[in-house]
């Protein structure tokens, strides 16, 4: 019975569950490559984590094989440019390599070229499929005894639903309780809109 | 203790897991309007499941939104042609309504044109996104006590790995054990190629 215990849940709580599309996160100089010198993004609608923001701004995805036409920007800018698809889109698109990855962690991953009407730049490396994660601000997060990095599991309710393992929890003061998924994620559980569970083990 | 129990896993085994991207099954009536008088279908490559086959034959999927264009038309011909989808697929065609359903359960599903060339036919209904299933031939399913239609679930292992739940088991004598699960379902668990496992609780 010892095992069991051990690997019990310890930690079970519901929270808003997002679903977070194609998006692309621009460098400042990346947005003044595309959109003039001086750019600013342009805020059209708040996003659940303090600070983010869709952009009116939107940009194409080129590749060889296909292109993905007025592609969400998010604001505000970032130190790197980093492109997040689906694995689906990854398809499409005929990106090939491209690894599930925590947002930021862009190192060797593979590039695509960003178009603005007749301005482009090809980025290097950037393109990741984000990996499944909660935003937690500090104080819910010792409240439910998760810490920064943790890995969760985010259980989905309905006639399509399961587990998704290996959901990192991130923790900050600036972040709002929110589980992100992606839409193959969703699209396979048969989430919309609402909540979903957080499980951690001890 | 004794609630505990009664929730216990049963049975866990491991078997083949297929992802079956979005196909066709054509009625005899539909394959000669789309394919000429007397047309049969013509096998490429034989499935998993015994007769079952991919076909040479292909057509296109039109609605107001899109074209999907030369989807895999699976053989033998049916007695009601079905269109099987993911969720993905049905927002690219603009397909709202689009239930998830085991196959051949058609009443009041979306129809859809199909179209090869220049001959076509609309079907009325047909169009689901196929319910993640388990075919199992009988004797498998008598040592592992997993009953036609019980549901279960399946675990995928893996960094993007978790547990599809609500799939549904079906056996019969002609069936060779295997798990299918669609595009979305694959992509959302990093799945490509290879087994999972499946959990039947008592």
């Amino acid at each position: 019975m010892k095992e069991k215990k051990e690997k019990a849940v310890k930690t079970k709580v519901e929270i808003l569950c997002e679903v977070s599309a194609r998006h692309v996160h621009l460098s400042a100089e990346h947005l003044e490559i595309l959109f003039g010198k001086g750019a600013q993004l342009t805020e059209v609608k708040p996003l659940s984590q303090p600070g983010q923001y869709l952009a009116e701004q939107r940009v194409d995805l080129v590749t060889d094989k296909t292109t993905f036409k007025n592609v969400a920007v998010l604001g505000p800018t970032r130190a790197k440019t980093q492109v997040e698809l689906s694995r689906t889109d990854c398809f499409a698109l005929g990106l090939k390599t491209v690894p599930v990855r925590q947002s930021g962690d862009l190192a060797g991953t593979p590039g695509v070229k960003l178009r603005n009407g007749d301005k482009e730049v090809a980025i290097e490396e950037g393109v990741i499929v984000g990996m499944r994660h909660v935003h937690l601000d500090d104080k819910f997060a010792a409240t439910h005894d998760i810490k920064d990095n943790q890995i969760v599991s985010i259980k989905i309710q309905g006639e399509r639903g399961g587990t998704l393992k290996n959901a990192v929890a991130r923790v900050h003061p600036s972040f709002a309780p929110a589980i992100h998924i992606d839409t193959d994620e969703a699209n396979a559980m048969g989430f919309t809109t609402g909540t979903a569970i957080i499980k951690a083990k001890s």
